[in-house]
Formats: C-alpha cells, sequence, structure tokens
C-alpha cells in the first residue's frame, strides 16, 4: 500500500439550474472570459443562450471559440491560446463534453506559455501556469470536468497524447444533468464504456490498496450498469442522468485510485486507435476493455476478477474463481455489446488489421507497458486481434 | 434529489512518514504556529518531538496548547485564542483526534473574533474568518479532519453544541495510519462505533438521492465491519488502521449526503449525554444506534433497513423487508456489542434515567428532529429508555 496525496480542489455545482452562479464563479477569476465549446450542439439546445445570459448579468466580457472536435485537435489549442493573448483573456469556460473542457485546458496552459502548445506534449515543456477553467458538462463520460488532465490529437502527425498538471485543474464545474438529455444513445452509450473503463483501469490491479476504495469503485461500476440502460430508454430520466454524471466524475478524478501505480493499459492502446481512425473514445475502450481482461486472466490473477463477479454482477461465490472470472466477462461483453448496443468488433467499424503492429509499438513507445499484466507490442497485436 | 454544492478542498497527506511535508504546509500560511494537542498522548509516543523537529527544520516559530479533554471544553478555545491573539499566531496545527482538531477550529475563529468564543454557539456570531488549521490525525473516529465543524462543550452550562462554518475547513490534514497504532483497544471501538454512526445518519434518510452515494456508504460501512475487529487484535495492522482511518474522513466529509436535507437523529441525542456525563462520544452513539433504529423502524423504513442488510451484512434479500430489517439490527448489535465488546447500555455506564427527560427536551430544542423519522421529545425518551 504506497502513500498518496489527495488534493482535489474543484468546486462541483450538482443538480439543475445551477448556472445561476455561474457568473459569480467565473468573476472570482477576472472579466474576459472565453467560451470554448463543439460542434453547435450548445446552440441547438439553448445552452449557448443561457451562458451569454448569465455572462451577460454578471456584467463580464464574452468571447468565443466554437468548433472543437471530438478527439480534439492541436490545432483549437493553438487558435484558443492566440485568441486569450490577443485579447488578455482572464478565464476560460468550456462548455461540452471532455473533448471541449480538455481542449479548453489546453488552451488555459498555452495562453500562458511562449512556445507552440504542441511542445507540451513532444518536448513535455513545464506546465506551471495557466488561466483558471470553469467548466459547463454536457456529457458524462471523461470526467475531464474534475481532473486535471487533457488528450490533445494531431492529425498531421497521427498523435494522440495525453499530460497532466496540477494547474489544469478546473475551478468550478457546473454539472447539471438535465444538460445531458439530449445526448444520443449511442454517445450515452459509448460514455458510459468510457466511465467503466476508467475504474477498470484501477481496480484491475496487482498492488495491493485501500479494501475501501474497492467498494467505491464496485459502486459506481454498479451505477453505470444500473443507470446507464435506464438513460438509453428515458434519455430525461433525471435520476440515470444524474447517477452516470456524478459517477463520471468520481471515476478518474483520482480518489479511486489511493495509492496504486500500475500504468492503465486499455487507455493507451485506444488513444492510437483514435489518433488512426478518429472513433468515439469510449467505443474503442469499449471494444478493448473485456478483450484485455480475457488477455490478462491466469490462475495469478483471477481472484480479483472473481472479486469483481461477485460484487459487481452478483455472480454467485460459491464457484472456483476462474469460473466466475471468466463469468464475469461473459457478463461484461453482455452489457457492453447486448445491454448498451455497442459494436463488438474493430473490424464492424471499419478498422483495418493493417495497422495494428504500428499502433501496437507506438501505444507501449516500443517497451512495456507495466499495467495490470505488462503489455509488450506483441501482447497488444494479440489484444487488437482478439477485437477484430 | 436535491442540488447540491460540493466543495471539499482540504488536501490530505496520507500514509506512513509524510510527516517531511509539514513544514512545507505550514510555512504556507505564515511562520507562527501554535500546537494545539490534548493529554500528552503525544509526548509518550514520540509525535510531539516529531512534530516539534518538522516545524524547527522548516524555520518556523513554536507555541503551544496542550491539555484538551475529550469533549472539549470552551475554556480551552478561549485560552488557545487568547494565545493566538498576544503572538500574533500564523497558523494553528492540531495534532489529536477529534477533540483536539475540533478545538482548533474553534481557536483558529476565537483568534479572529472580539467577542467571546461561546458566543459563536449560544449567539450565532457570524464565523466569516479563522486562522488557517493544519492537523496530524491520531485517532480514526470524527472525521474532523475533513470537515468544517466541530463541537465545544461547557461543563459550567452543561451544553455540548456543534456548529459548521467553511472557514474552519483544515486547509492540510496528515494521515498516518501508524500514529493509530497506539490507540487503545476501547478508543478504536469507540471510533469505528463513531464512523459508523456518521454513515448511518445519511443512510438511513427518507429522502431520495443518489444511487451511487448509497453505494459508497455500503462500501464504508463494509470497511469498518471488517477491519475495526483486526485493529483490535492487532493494533499495528497497517491496512486495518490505513482503511479505518480514511473511512473516518471520508463518512463525514459531506460527500456522501450529495442533497439529503434531512436532519441528523443521535448525534443531538448522544451530545446530551456526553455533556452531562462526559461519557465518549463515540460509545454514546454505539448505545443509541441500533434502539433508533429499532424505534424508527415501520412498513414504510423497512425497505433501506433491508438494503443496508443485504448490501452490508449479507442477509439473504429472498426475505420479507421486515424479517432482513430486523436480522440487520441484530447483526449491528452484534457487531457492537460482541465484536467491539462495547457496553450494551446506559445504565452499564453509570448513566441515570432521572435526567431524560431533560436531556430529550435538550436535543429536540423543545421541537422536534426532523431526522429518519420525526422525533420529538417523548419519542427521545422512548430511546434513551430502549438504551437503558
Amino acid at each position: 500500500m504506497n502513500n498518496f496525496i489527495y488534493d482535489i480542489p474543484v468546486k462541483v455545482y450538482f443538480g439543475e439550474n445551477q448556472l445561476v452562479h455561474l457568473g459569480e464563479e467565473l468573476a472570482r477569476h477576472g472579466r474576459r472570459v472565453l467560451l470554448v465549446y463543439g460542434g453547435g450542439s450548445i446552440k441547438a439546445n439553448g445552452l449557448y443562450e443561457r451562458l451569454a445570459a448569465e455572462i451577460q448579468r454578471a456584467g463580464l466580457e464574452l468571447f468565443e471559440l466554437g468548433g472543437i472536435a471530438p478527439n480534439p485537435r492541436i490545432d483549437s489549442v493553438r487558435e484558443g491560446a492566440a485568441i486569450c493573448k490577443r485579447n488578455n483573456i482572464d478565464v476560460i469556460l468550456a462548455a461540452g463534453g471532455g473533448s471541449t473542457i480538455d481542449a479548453g485546458k489546453w488552451i488555459a496552459a498555452g495562453a500562458c506559455a511562449e512556445h507552440d502548445p504542441w511542445d507540451f506534449f513532444t518536448k513535455r515543456s513545464p506546465v506551471t501556469k495557466a488561466l483558471p477553467v470553469v467548466t459547463v458538462l454536457t456529457l458524462a463520460a471523461t470526467g475531464s470536468e474534475m481532473d486535471c488532465g487533457g488528450v490533445i490529437s494531431n492529425l498531421e502527425t497521427q498523435d494522440k497524447l495525453a499530460r497532466m498538471a496540477p494547474v489544469l485543474l478546473p475551478k468550478a464545474s457546473f454539472l447539471d444533468p438535465t444538460l445531458t438529455y439530449s445526448v444520443s444513445v449511442y454517445q450515452t452509450a459509448c460514455g458510459a464504456a468510457d466511465i467503466l473503463s476508467h475504474i477498470m483501469e484501477v481496480y484491475f490491479n496487482m498492488e495491493q490498496d485501500l479494501y475501501m476504495l474497492d467498494c467505491f469503485m464496485e459502486g459506481m461500476m454498479k451505477t453505470v450498469i444500473k443507470y446507464a440502460p435506464t438513460a438509453l430508454k428515458e434519455p430525461a430520466n433525471y435520476e440515470a442522468r444524474a447517477n452516470l454524471m456524478w459517477a463520471s466524475s468520481w471515476a478518474i478524478n483520482g480518489f479511486a485510485s489511493g495509492g496504486r501505480r500500475q500504468a492503465w493499459s486499455c487507455h493507451p492502446i485506444e488513444h492510437e486507435l483514435s489518433a488512426v481512425y478518429d472513433i468515439t473514445h469510449g467505443l474503442g475502450l469499449a471494444i478493448l476493455t473485456p478483450r484485455w481482461l480475457a488477455y490478462c486472466l491466469d490462475e495469478a490473477t483471477a481472484p480479483k476478477y472473481a472479486q469483481f463477479g461477485v460484487n459487481v454482477f452478483g455472480i454467485a461465490d460459491n464457484q472456483e474463481p476462474m469460473l466466475i472470472a471468466k463469468e464475469s466477462i461473459a457478463r461484461l461483453e453482455e452489457f457492453l455489446f447486448e445491454t448498451l448496443e455497442l459494436p463488438r468488433t474493430l473490424s464492424a467499424v471499419g478498422i483495418s488489421q493493417e495497422s495494428f503492429a504500428g499502433m501496437a509499438q507506438k501505444a507501449c513507445g516500443g517497451r512495456v507497458i507495466p499495467g495490470f499484466k505488462p503489455l509488450a507490442q506483441q501482447d497488444i497485436e494479440n489484444i487488437l486481434a482478439m477485437c477484430w
């Protein structure tokens, strides 16, 4: 059990109509606000108008950068950072899902740097300063609203790179479940798979840590499995949307990982998939996760799967761990591919086997991912083959 | 499901030897440190020396106030506030259990007030300013290390009063499980009962809230039930002490309660017990909680008990809720009074029935506690009679 430092000072306004507090939160940080948003859904559903009205009501000045793409691009970050510098922006307001919030964070850092923002990823330039970021979440998935990381893609180099830095942690996040009512069935399903993956990357871990945190992770997985189907059937079910939303934040804000230091496995592989094929992050994770689990199952790891199967899926515990383990993988596949109706394979979403070797090589950086089970390039190719 | 604001910016250093960071944490807030501690156990076990050494190593100046009593007294708060004013103290370092930390918080507030600190409780004087507080926890119980409340007793008036204020939230807390190795069997048991009670006061609730939070509370209760017996038998079991310690903080830091607004029931009653008889807070809660649950059980509330029994004690769910409910109360009593070996009744700890009416009247303030079930004076007297 390793030591850890818990430090998550994000203030969260949770519930309907909490946006009435938006103006006062932004005003803590200054008067000139850059609103960052995505493909225009916030204009279609009226959120843009509400944000603009709150900003105006607080007497603040609104600047904006729309068009942030899923798997957000370094070009948008560059553009946002330039807007900030040109206009002396005081605070970033990122309204959207994880892509928009990730872009907002790196715009905030880029605004305070003299160099090209892509240097943060390729040259590991220090991230010591960033504009304050406030978020309004519209999709329960990445957890970016309560963590200090962000993933940015570079289409030219086919890179999709992640980095964390404490200064990127949002100052405040607004989580209004009703803002996710308009999320499509497909994106809701992908979001649920993303949340589950964030938990499983930590839960399936050979490092000993606090039992209490395993209980919390099991509770979050049960929450996703209970409520995602409801949200698919009844998009405006507040209880379902609220549970998914709060689970999305706690799945990845660092609390659940305690002192575990083991690397994540599916995420670096998925980042290569979506860097090349631009598929939805949660979908890539859904396809990868059960195959990764199947690949890592052996006598040494089976007890962890059995714990998962019994505590999350309620499988009877009076069987051999290996049997429970196999049933729990089957139950997970059933959830992802039948209940959530996500595509089951990489071939089904048009991904070719030809690129597997290159993606595998990039995912492990030519070395080994020191995860639940160490994964070298050949292991990753094998997992990708199982996904095809 | 009500809205809520989540805002718990306490930084926690968790694990062994994290005290190496103490100097830098204190130095963020100033140079003149008032160390507040209790009956001298920190001198006996070497902690005092370590704290003094870290303070010296950081070049800070140490002032001190020892002798904080369990059920800490307003007299100590007055004395501490006077020391702060006289010496221009910059930061309070509270090293101990909940009593010491509670006293430290109110000293921090008293230091910034012109009036008598007791006015905070009796006249509801505004608590708008306080010196920064850093804590070093030595007992897993009250959760004061991660919340913004504190309970202070006045022996003259036989009052024990609680109040919360955001400015009292510790800036940082050091949670080193090895510092609890020397906690006695009895205090470990009382601490476990205290943690359980904090969770149950929220969990047994007729307000609808997030399912995810119920899962978390069930996980914390399972954690206490799993590890308290280990800590009693093996006081230096790191895993047990670490799980109890982190559970103590999360049981009451506000996260689990989400948007629930229902009042707590056992705590106001227990405060009257220990105001008059000066018994250990956790013991009073242990005696009260199962009787309160028994008193509140009816057809409307039974499903919540059944959920508790199934998810926390693993009782088979193929029975009537009322049967599971009764079995879960019996299992809780077995845990508190047999496994933890805490005294089962108020008579066993020398409390007389004569004072019940007065305590009940004070506990509900002559009105009704709007808790899990509304409790008027007669209800509280009935519960106390069940405890006797």
